[in-house]
């Protein structure tokens, strides 16, 4: 890995998050040694720039697919059920109407509002849900971005960055609530976050804990975890900490950078030893019925709520396929279902839990 | 039926709505007399009037649910997998961002866009989905509803009308591709349209093709049917009709409401026929499958595109359940599936329909 600060953000960011992708997808691939890999499959954007996807999906053979679909679980079957582990590095044009939105979100963002321009841009990110088969293992998201906004090409200064930020986050999503994962999961987290800042967690988490919310249905996606968004070099409303208190958060573009790395590699050991506890726990027809059921409500905020998911199958050209990978493989609305109406059921305790924010370290 | 004009509207619709309810699960129910019956569940509104609520469901027993997500077809299954016939009949006060939204719609709606007050509304209408097991047989959607925004109870006049108007449609969604029954569909909607204008079915069907598209996809929802909205006794932007020309388009209320009742009452002769005809169509578990892939796409469609939806589960205090019994049971993403990709396979002929609308009668 470069660490060179002469080299430029973009490669930088570039460079970690295909590693990092690697990385990753070597770790879920090592759960299931004598399971089916991952497919990879590379794309080229017209617009400029390129994206590598990841992918774990069961061959759909009719058998597997019977028994995927709702089978008792002595059926052998893979740890994962669906997983999408995608980088996507793209540059092109915002369109008038893009700056005007992206401006409301980010703050350092030059832009005249009554200007008509299109402004340069470069993104590269890496995104990553995996949805496991066993009810008892819990659904992760993850995804690490770099935006960049660049002079134009008739400017004075063609292609000076003119506005920079990371963005990210993680968070996980139980159908069954183990609250020694929930513990660990945060403190892993924390733990990344704190070698940056004091600052960082105690704002990033609430963050997480109000965009993974379905108002309609008054409840978390899950138990939280991590979210940032337009975090540069200046003072940012979501943190209160000291101008250039270095203690309380990263001030300058390699801190920050530093930071987000640190994120992005806790993903593995946040999650890899919770899947590694639940993956064997024996489960029931009944147990497979709620994950479906709560596999859902996954839906209902990727396709209602989820602002990257919109904006992706808002933009033309975009990878559709690559976007809703986040979907689990296989979902089940049911009315007026009864499970969890128990508050002393597994899936009433679960419940409980989405229904109000807590600290977990 | 009341037919006397002296009736106020929103009791004719009432009854129409609570009236075609009552026939439509009598007509589904009778697909299949030994089966599992709607259940049938009365609800108030807080905030102002009821709504009754008939779904179908299968009973979620374990055994039951392991087949009906994606078991062989020799498994003893339920005609219909999942269906909501709904009713509701609410009241209350519109705020002003309400009415300020509801302005660009309706034309018809007295508003000052630079007041702040509230108006009064009343709704009454069906909303109809059914989503049958056999991959053969088509889903269905309907809806009729009438709007009315009456004088402030402040103002000279409290309770007087000053705006209605009708809305509504149905449409078909096959996973398989019947050109029998596309017709059968659209020659029942046509003929009933064409009693009351004939500018109504060929106003409306290419609304139904604009309104159920799935951009992100670049294909519709179904084959179509009919959508209409803003129907009142004024020139209507989408019906090229004469001014006055009664026999091109009703002109008066009494008229437009006798055509949604003629489009109401269609629905049963429009897709009972064809579910007996393909309900009995031995299926593999592949054409299974393919039916659990087309239906994510309808969860798409409704949950990123559909106004109702969204607007229902924005509304404080809407009664989720009943929205989101539109949803269906199981359904399944896959990713980059293969299915679909021979243009002469069954699944790609479906596409092949989907991907441009066509005229069926």
């Amino acid at each position: 890995m470069a660490s060179s600060s002469s080299v430029p953000m973009r490669e930088r960011m570039t460079e970690y998050v295909i590693g990092l992708q690697d990385a990753i997808v070597a770790g879920l691939e090592a759960l299931d040694p004598n399971g089916p890999k991952f497919k990879r499959d590379r794309w080229e954007r017209t617009e400029g720039g390129f994206g590598i996807s990841t992918v774990f999906a069961v061959p759909p053979e009719p058998e597997h697919f019977a028994s995927s679909a709702g089978g008792p679980s002595t059926t052998p079957t893979s740890v994962i059920e669906r997983a999408g582990v995608n980088i996507s590095v793209i540059h092109g044009n915002l369109p008038p109407a893009g700056v005007k939105q992206m401006r409301v979100e980010h703050a350092s963002l030059p832009y005249d509002p009554n200007s008509e321009t299109t402004l340069p841009f470069f993104a590269a990110g890496i995104s990553l849900i995996v949805h496991p088969r066993n009810p008892h293992a819990p659904t992760v998201h993850a995804n690490y971005r770099y935006f960049e906004i660049t002079a134009r090409k008739d400017s004075e200064t063609p292609g000076k960055v003119l506005a920079w930020w990371f963005g990210g986050g993680s968070d996980l999503t139980p159908s069954y609530f183990y609250e020694k994962d929930a513990v660990h999961f945060h403190r892993t987290i924390k733990d990344a976050c704190d070698a940056h800042g004091s600052k960082l967690y105690s704002s990033f988490k609430p963050w997480c804990d109000e965009y993974f919310y379905l108002p309609h249905r008054g409840e978390a996606r899950g138990i939280g975890g991590l979210f940032f968004d337009d975090f540069c070099a200046d003072v940012h409303k979501r943190i209160p900490a000291a101008e250039g208190e270095t203690s309380e958060r990263p001030w300058t573009q390699e801190a920050i950078f530093a930071f987000v790395r640190a994120a992005g590699d806790a993903f593995l050991p946040s999650y890899i030893p919770v899947l590694q506890c639940r993956i064997h726990t024996p489960y029931t027809p009944s147990q497979r019925r709620w994950q479906l059921v709560r596999r859902g409500r996954y839906v209902e905020f990727n396709l209602v709520y989820d602002r990257g998911t919109k904006f992706g199958l808002m933009t033309p050209g975009a990878r559709i396929e690559s976007i809703l990978v986040s979907l689990p493989e296989t979902v089940r609305w049911e009315y007026m279902t009864d499970m969890g109406a128990d508050p002393e059921s597994d899936e009433g305790k679960l419940l409980a839990v989405l229904k109000k924010a807590r600290e977990w370290v």
